[in-house]
């Protein structure tokens, strides 16, 4: 790990004392979001040190002219980028004259902040001496509303300790913000309007190229010594892109001022009017109080948790990171709005851009499958769904033709936005975990509709696909797949990854046997889909030909598949034998070097082995795990997670345990020496997955729920809940025993250990 | 090919006619420049019409900082542009009040553009009608001296064709200037100082972050009616980065009125004080006198191609081809100043930056070696000498230890510069090229000095780089090299490429004969280096453990060596089966199909076939030839050549003369449709080959001359000569003989056809 700061608390976020070095990282790890928008923890008063500025609209995006050295054919124009959005947070303050700074003032003490992840509030109070001397004491909280999901609240409150003084609150909107990664430091943002009110004020702007029209909103309220004084601005100073409210109060040495600030944003993608959707917005607000909505955010995240919760008894640590994990997975989608899905830093940061890559499918389907209502998943395969066309396009930009589709590496809608020629090209396996989605969601729900109403010509495209990208080998007398980039990103351009060429024989078969499935029993949506695609027998037998002379590379010798063609013509020298003075490798070594190691930044073959666990048994499980993970430096995000599962299998529980930790904390304490750019959100899915799948053994096979309860021996207990065809099943797990509870007026049967367990209405039993 | 308008002529290039289409084109192709300095063929009067000004000074350049979209550990910080130079050819042109400008001449008639490359100037006239009614012909003569290689003469004349005409000349020089290809659209010139003088003028200005200083410079003379009127400038217009001078000339219709403009560069890596330097140069010019310096010129040039010519019979096409480049490569470099290289576009382009490839040592030392004094060669490898500790540092970058050298892709000062990851960390087999021009230099000159004396620790470098970059293979229980890029750039990433491996151990095993050698006969010298260099015999034992070790794929059914581990796994279509529409594939497809198909840029088991061609049988360059041949699309200007060579050795005489076509005019017929952006300088040198060493059959072998002429039945005849070691021997061949002439005093023999043949001195022998 890397950062040890945060204090170990069940249900918060803790961080104590002021630390300049900090600031990038806890603004960060204390991001608020609501499913519409979020906030990075940024101050709202003004900070003269190092920080990164981040306000973010789910949905709303910039594409970004290219930035590339050297040009390739088929590269896209734009990047999507991830906008940082107008700014609703920003209060100068002035006290006795002086700008409040935290990185000005004479000294800080007693600085703490507190993500309250059970009650959805952030906290933030310290004491500070200024340089004219006044002593003051902050106290913030800050909330994005989940159930008026425009709508943030800031309750802010200054105390004077050693004199009167003199407050100015200087509240703002403002549109003139930038974007870090901006390839060409362009702004994305045209002002349109600012309209000033009393206490209220609204900046309306339009993203460039895009064109979704914004109305950043405040409403401001004042209390100094205790009271409402519903004072009015003594300023009002506005440009075409800021506008900001001076409010001037005067109180004791002792006395508390307050200043309350509603913000938020009404976008053009819900509302034809986004200035009047505003001022609708703050009425409804003001109609309701803060202490009203604060109240409702309790309820909304304890209705959240009540399905969502994973209790860990004997281990904060490791209970305070599933815990931080869920809360950010729910701060980022809630599922109501399939024209959003989960980008890789939520609301926590700009990095990476794009609304999804591949993550999605692959690790955070699962979790709201299981904590969600089923519509929720359904919605993020919809949204795939709606991007089929632009997924043909994408791949008719690189030669395919036929309908074959491609769905992009990194995209906002739907187009490939991602310009390395070995990912863009090449890391084409993505196209697998959206039809494996499919499968998974069927597979949980036992939903078949969605498969002949929308999943089926999804399939379709993607089987075609593989059709055409593999290539006949008259040497193998093999169909092989040439020049890609597997899971493993440290690997570029190589021959047979094992995975794509599994996922790409397993996407056609599954195809061909759902259009099977649906011509016998939707024989009308069958014959509306084959005629649409145009699809043949003839054309079906070809691709099964694909499918049933695949090549896959293994070592008899070692019993294990080959992560591709040549790799054990590598220096295999394990990770353990590695100085770990040349770690990160990705930090510290140039690519070719990487390249041409044994290490992996993913294991694929171990992910392929996640996906279709039944298709191999235990000892080749066991053996290409062991072999896989001693090479493995897990430098990505989205590695440990499957590691642990697969560990938890296998029996190796002090290695499942420490996978654990390592995903569940892997941004509370900085593993990666990068949480100051943002979370990896996708991944805290797969820290989900780790306790679910990996220490409870949750499966669905033959649409019945399994578990394999096992513990690491540091914990007393864990409990998680399952929502299974709409049936509540709860797993209680300590040392000695494990215990289901079914919430749900339906016996259902699951099995524990492979024995049937019958749980009646209601019911628990202990196994 | 993709233009026909070049007119046939065996001295000169030819354009008729005025076609804005053609304007960029042309200006490649009518480039001059004399080793020091070069031109573009823009327009001295304004242009509004589609062009690309070009001016450039040798040796002078600017680090561009870096542009990729993804940084990858190991990419440099700069990118060492080749300067657009100050313009000093600039004459904007006033007639009867109307600016001349021929993209908007009512009428442009009998446009005509002349190269002549015996005597080394470019002229260009033409008719034109302006909008007020003026006709005039005018007519330019340009060159750039070889003798004062810091100068340039415009001479240019304007006859007023239907009226009088007032003419106003405005002669100037610009520092204003900037690149196409800058990064981010700065200005790579500092203007230091501006000096006006009575006819002259001089602006002094330097690159940014490098340093250079330039003083660009001019001097005018005009002539009205056929006299010198020694007219002073009515106006000289000046900022801080350009100065023009106005001159009135009133002449009669039909009467001629003529400007001389002298001027060029003086640069601070040759003088201290640059603007002395040009005034000084100046004064010279003026001395001597136009007419003067045009004779010096083709006195100068008549002795270049004394020696260099190659003379064709029978095919115009063919002779202007080869002529054309061999006087480009004469006027990019001239050998006489070891700081210089020769870029890829030599002074007719910006694109590609660096002053030199791998293309200096593969193909460009053979042509200088055979047609001008040893001094030349060896001054092209003291380039590569003086920048071994940059190498040393370069591969440093990259993790490399203990001396081991990679000499950059691309540089001007000796540091990589390049930042493709593929290329610039995998195209490695570079470093193989610059060890195998020592063999060359001494194979062919018999020159052993400059090993011990420079050439040895360059040796020792590169092998160290080889024996750290292998890898042992358990598996195949050799050495492999993975992950790189060949000379075919159409693969990326590949392990155990044939030309990398077989160079690689060839480059351990050069260098272990000469540090043997030299302990024995340079004794003192192997003190000294191995003292420098601390080389142990234990590391010696080392190297050749992979040198002895190394692996070489190959297929036994099909009697080929391999181009890289799974080449036959490739849909091995072949070219002449692959629909026309897609080609060439580099515009036509993304870049991963590229990849994966069998399609070969550059064939680099042939480029190992030409470089070592006796260490194989004569059957194995037939099957390897055949088989790669039959996938190579020729798409790098460095392509053709060898396989023109190698086609002529296999008596496959119309396929030899095809491709000898296709170099020799590769940049007059425009192949690869992109001469507007400058002509391809390093594969001219390849042209050379094609006949000496192709249709000439020229080899040294043990200190031996060796020819084995062969001549394409659409030629009556060509001629050629070699200087070996300071004697001249002239082959001239037609349909029926050859004839073998000596220059020289001393008798010497060589081979023609395997057959000794004495030369007595100035002796002449016909076989």
């Amino acid at each position: 790990m890397n950062q040890d700061y945060i204090k170990p608390d069940n249900w918060s976020i803790i961080e104590e004392g002021f630390d300049v070095e900090r600031v990038k990282s806890s603004e960060s790890l204390f991001s608020i979001g609501n499913g519409a928008m979020g906030q990075r923890a940024n101050f709202e008063e003004s900070y003269s040190g190092e920080t990164f500025q981040g306000s973010y609209i789910a949905g709303i995006y910039y594409p970004d002219k290219t930035k590339v050295g050297w040009w390739k054919n088929g590269y896209p124009e734009y990047f999507a980028k991830v906008l940082n959005a107008p700014n609703w947070i920003g209060i100068d303050i002035e006290i006795n004259g002086e700008n409040l700074d935290l990185h000005s003032c004479v000294s800080v003490r007693d600085f703490r902040r507190e993500l309250n992840m059970k009650e959805g509030w952030y906290h933030r109070s310290f004491e500070a001496t200024l340089q004219n001397g006044t002593e003051i004491a902050v106290n913030v909280k800050r909330f994005l509303s989940l159930n008026l999901d425009e709508v943030g609240i800031i309750h802010y409150e200054i105390s004077p300790l050693n004199k009167d003084a003199k407050i100015v609150y200087k509240p703002y909107i403002d549109a003139g913000v930038t974007n870090e990664d901006a390839n060409w430091e362009e702004k994305f943002w045209e002002p349109l309007e600012v309209k000033k009110g009393s206490n209220e004020a609204f900046v309306t702007a339009q993203t460039f190229k895009t064109h979704f029209k914004v109305t950043t909103f405040m409403h401001n309220s004042i209390w100094a010594n205790g009271k409402n004084e519903n004072i009015s601005p003594v300023a009002i100073d506005a440009s075409n892109e800021k506008i900001q409210h001076s409010y001037e109060t005067v109180i004791g040495q002792g006395q508390t001022s307050t200043i309350q600030k509603i913000g938020g944003y009404t976008v053009s993608m819900n509302h034809a009017n986004t200035q009047t959707a505003a001022e609708n917005v703050i009425k409804l607000v003001l109609a309701k109080g803060y202490e009203a909505l604060l109240e409702e955010q309790k309820v909304a995240w304890a209705k959240i948790w009540e399905m969502s919760d994973i209790t860990i008894e004997g281990d904060v640590k490791a209970q305070q990171g599933i815990r931080f994990n869920i809360f950010q997975l729910n701060q980022t989608y809630l599922g109501k709005d399939s024209r959003l899905n989960i980008g890789p830093k939520g609301f926590t940061g700009e990095k990476y851009g794009g609304s999804t890559y591949w993550d999605t499918e692959a690790y955070c389907i699962p979790f709201y499958m299981a904590t969600k209502d089923q519509e929720v998943a359904r919605n993020l395969l919809t949204y795939r769904y709606n991007q089929l066309d632009k997924a043909i396009e994408n791949a008719a930009k690189l030669g395919f033709t036929n309908g074959a589709a491609l769905y992009p590496m990194v995209t906002m809608n739907g187009e490939e936005c991602h310009n390395e020629w070995e990912i863009t090209f090449e890391e084409i396996h993505r196209n697998g975990a959206i039809a494996f989605a499919i499968f998974n969601y069927f597979r949980f729900t036992g939903d078949y509709s969605y498969i002949p109403e929308k999943g089926l010509e999804v399939l379709i495209g993607i089987a075609r696909f593989w059709h055409q990208r593999a290539t006949f080998s008259t040497n193998k007398n093999k169909y092989v797949i040439l020049g890609v980039t597997g899971p493993n990103e440290y690997e570029n351009n190589v021959n047979n990854n094992f995975y794509t060429n599994y996922i790409a024989k397993w996407c056609i078969d599954y195809a061909a046997e759902q259009i099977q499935k649906v011509s016998l029993e939707y024989p009308s949506d069958h014959k509306r889909i084959i005629e649409k695609v145009n699809l043949s027998n003839a054309e079906l037998q070809e691709w099964k030909k694909v499918a049933d002379n695949m090549y896959f590379p293994q070592s008899e010798e070692l019993g294990v598949y080959l992560q591709q063609d040549g790799f054990l013509d590598k220096e295999l020298v394990r990770v353990a034998d590695l100085d770990r003075s040349q770690r990160p490798i990705n930090q510290k070594w140039s690519w070719d070097r990487i390249l041409r190691s044994p290490y992996i930044k993913q294991a694929d073959v171990l992910q392929c082995f996640y996906f279709f666990e039944d298709h191999f048994s235990k000892e080749q499980l066991k053996n290409n795990f062991e072999f896989y993970e001693s090479f493995t430096v897990h430098e990505s995000s989205l590695s440990p997670c499957v590691h642990s599962i697969q560990a938890a299998v296998l029996d190796k529980m002090e290695m499942a345990y420490t996978f654990y930790l390592r995903t569940s904390r892997l941004d509370l304490d900085d593993y990666n020496k990068e949480v100051e750019e943002g979370c990896h959100i996708t991944s805290m899915a797969g820290t989900w997955m780790s306790i679910v799948e990996g220490f409870g053994g949750m499966r669905v096979k033959d649409n019945t729920l399994h578990f394999a309860p096992k513990i690491p021996k540091e914990w007393q207990g864990y409990s998680f809940k399952i929502n299974f065809r709409n049936q509540i099943v709860k797993v209680t797990v300590n040392q000695k025993a494990t215990q289901i509870a079914l919430e749900g007026n339906n016996s259902i049967t699951v099995m524990v250990h492979e024995k049937e367990v019958v749980l009646e209405a209601n019911g628990l039993v202990n196994v």
